[in-house]
């Protein structure tokens, strides 16, 4: 349950212009409601990763509910010019413009689903104006969370059990960069957040310790603590590095000693700087000569997956990890490259005709159809494949997949392993007909995914890759229409 | 002039839990009104660069102006608890909160200013407890808005003059990471950003050109061309890579000759993939033996400031660069370590005290004072150097300088060049005393100012580093109070 509304973004304007210019285009030829599918997905997996982690479906369903735009937008729209000084957009399109809302259908993959290159993320059908307005904004939202929520997730597994928490709203980029980022760390296995408005409007846990401004504030160090411990005796975690780390552990014990005359005990110290694997086992010695067992040791300092690793092999005696900046910005990739592409077109007759971009570069083919995504589980439990193929030649069984990288490795599912559609109805006719669940069951969704993949697939460094094919027959047909619209076979 | 409001992000709730607690502990012990001075600096310049452009001071003026917490906030906050279970505030706190406003003082370097390492960007002095509250969203606002306006600034340069306009909305973080982007891409030097609802909440110039999807709904891509061109005959801007670039480029000189037909022009073509320097080459020919020297080729697809470089090295014919993920993310260096620090306290009596934070890695060690930043020019115009100085103990004339890292490496201003102080009021007890330059002023003074700047600075690769120093009395103070910290020292 939230307990506030977050920054509400105007829906329709949040587009490119080029979406507009397009839709006019389609309005003035008079095709605003012939009706096209496309699908949105990314090319390869974030941080060279094995696997990526849906996320970001619940701002979707936000956004193409209240989609629209006001008279504000359309008088804007209005003062726009092109090349001759002459409004761009007439005002007979500016009120449809202004009547627009979304009647299309969506399926999408729910938050915490992981997810692998080339399978739609979601899909959207509906008149081609309206599958174009929403472009960017469904790639806007899709594309951040789902990065982060699998920047996360690499972290929640580098930890092994430890809590991390998120500690990023300062380096994240831009106020809802933050909230965005609080949202998707928390989906992907984080246990909290620093961002009060983001655990206020998304309700994720928050947490957080002190800063160093609070020590230097006091005349001295110990006073500072006695301070803090005083005021919070029940969320005392002390920041010891602010002038000496391990001088700081001492003056944090003696706090501890206070905090227990007041009935409450050291919750922990925090490490920001410096050698952590050496300080922390230090900090834990003096900890535990003194009787302060109970008492965690965070760490914080640009940490990521692949610090936390090395801190791990390195016996580092760290219980909580503050990640912030690595995690929010996925440093090491900002970006995942989601694309939304056309597959089909309906003609006048009623007719679905697929549709292919063939492109300068193999990696930006696009595959053609209704698509959808069946994934096969093995007698294990153990995901041992995702089948992409188009709905309306549903695979035949036993059905063939083939990998779209190399056409000569094909797999045969014989119907022994379970079988499930990965899209789920979302927008039915421009009506919702999807409960979001509530953010903490999208959180154990993608722990719980994680479990059913092989160990192979989410290692750091040169993972397994995960088969992903396309149906066979699919295959074939995208293959014929490639070669005809580069000229090789008629049409 | 805006034509429409943006998003409003809540701004009380905008912050680190700890932020809270720390102005929690500061009223419990009943010093939320000892005066404090905070600094917001950065300890590198991004991207391996010579320079950065400050931006963000106008959604930080926004930011204070607005600043508070709505009874929905503190019952919000009320809800939170400790390792016991028991509130972590009471109710006094949660009502002094409600109350909560900014009274400080606020000086603040321009947006559009070239900035350096160390020196500080904002200064805060006011009440402990509000300079506290304020810090994270300070943090978030300056550093994401002057991280990407110096990747701008930087791309602008690449593109040596070439306009260059911004694609990012899709891969931006969050619909307001986009909308900050967008805003701060305009101030580093873009002309324009593909993000409509940027364009009416910031008064940016809005442009593009159109998508694959266009060219895929109709039957042929000449059809496509033809019916865009008769849809928007003044900004027709024709993506020819659908198919095949060259031969889209002789369909789009055929719906060229239409718009010709309709008393208009072609406007450009757009190459979204593949060898853009070849294929722009190629392009040339094509549009300039059929008569169309006047149509521009734009490109996109992955640019940055040194792809564009490159293309320029090779010679490519594009003269309008289209930069999204890149610029929008800052996609090799994705977040502004950006920090604000403690500096000073002032006692009972109302005299400063100044404040340093040692830390175990030098490079986190704090400059103490209440610090300012004059900027000297030589008689050529050209910036000759910055000079920190905390305005208790001005800077003598002739004053020294020292490089805070080679303490032996110091520079003399003999009073000769001319100074600036960097620093600006903005706010003084809390009320608004600067005027906002409207943002296309913003962008003439960062484009202005990086003329001031030897070439030497801005160069892409190893730039030579800007002389900025600590004033010499500034410096020996730091050392004295550095050594005490380390109990080195007496204090």
């Amino acid at each position: 349950m939230a307990h506030r509304a977050g920054p509400k973004t105007p829906s329709g304007m949040l587009t490119d212009l080029y979406q507009i210019t397009m839709a006019y285009a389609y309005w003035k030829t008079g095709i605003t409601t012939t009706e096209a599918c496309f699908h949105l997905y990314f090319r390869g997996n974030p941080f060279d990763g094995g696997y990526s982690v849906a996320c970001g479906l619940a701002q979707v369903v936000e956004y193409l509910e209240g989609l629209g735009f006001t008279a504000e937008d359309t008088a804007y729209l209005a003062t726009l010019t092109g090349s001759d000084g002459a409004p761009l957009f007439p005002d007979a399109f500016l009120e449809w413009l202004a009547g627009f809302r979304f009647t299309g259908d969506v399926l999408a993959v729910p938050e915490g689903t992981v997810v692998f290159p080339q399978e739609p993320l979601l899909r959207v059908i509906g008149p081609i104006a309206e599958c174009q307005l929403v472009e960017t904004a469904l790639l806007n939202i899709v594309n951040f969370q789902t990065l982060v929520a699998t920047k996360a997730s690499r972290v929640r597994l580098a930890a092994q059990g430890d809590p991390v928490i998120e500690f990023g709203l300062r380096r994240a980029q831009g106020p809802d960069g933050a909230l965005s980022a609080s949202r998707a760390s928390y989906i992907g296995g984080c246990v909290a957040t620093s961002n009060v408005l983001a655990g206020a409007v998304h309700d994720i846990p928050v947490g957080g310790t002190h800063a160093h401004s609070l020590v230097m504030v006091f005349d001295s160090e110990l006073e500072a603590f006695m301070a803090y411990a005083e005021a919070m005796p029940n969320n005392a975690v002390l920041l010891v590095d602010t002038y000496d780390t391990l001088e700081g552990v001492r003056n944090a014990i003696s706090a501890g000693h206070r905090l227990r005359e007041l009935g409450h005990d050291l919750v922990g110290i925090r490490i920001d700087s410096g050698d952590l694997a050496w300080l922390s086992k230090r900090a834990r010695e003096l900890l535990d000569t003194s009787g302060f067992e109970g008492t965690r040791v965070y760490a914080s300092n640009e940490l990521d997956e692949y610090t936390i690793e090395s801190l791990k092999d390195q016996g580092a005696r760290i219980d909580v990890w503050g990640v912030g900046t690595k995690m929010v910005t996925a440093y090491d990739q900002p970006a995942l490259g989601g694309v939304y592409k056309l597959s089909a077109i309906r003609t006048p007759g009623g007719e679905w005709e697929p549709r292919v971009k063939v492109s300068e570069q193999t990696a930006k083919v696009t595959t053609p159809g209704l698509l959808r995504v069946r994934r096969y589980t093995d007698a294990d439990g153990v995901f041992s494949g995702d089948m992409i193929y188009d709905e309306l030649v549903a695979p035949a069984s036993p059905c063939v997949m083939v990998d779209p990288a190399d056409a000569t490795r094909r797999t045969s599912y014989c119907g022994t392993d379970e079988a499930e559609e990965l899209l789920v109805p979302v927008f039915d006719g421009g009506r919702l007909v999807y409960e979001v669940p509530p953010i903490a069951a999208s959180r154990e969704r993608a722990i719980e995914q994680i479990g059913h993949l092989d160990p192979s697939h989410v290692r750091l460094l040169n993972p397994h890759v995960y088969k992903v094919g396309v149906e066979l027959g699919l295959f074939e047909r995208k293959t014929a229409l490639i070669l005809v619209a580069r000229g090789i076979a008629e049409g």
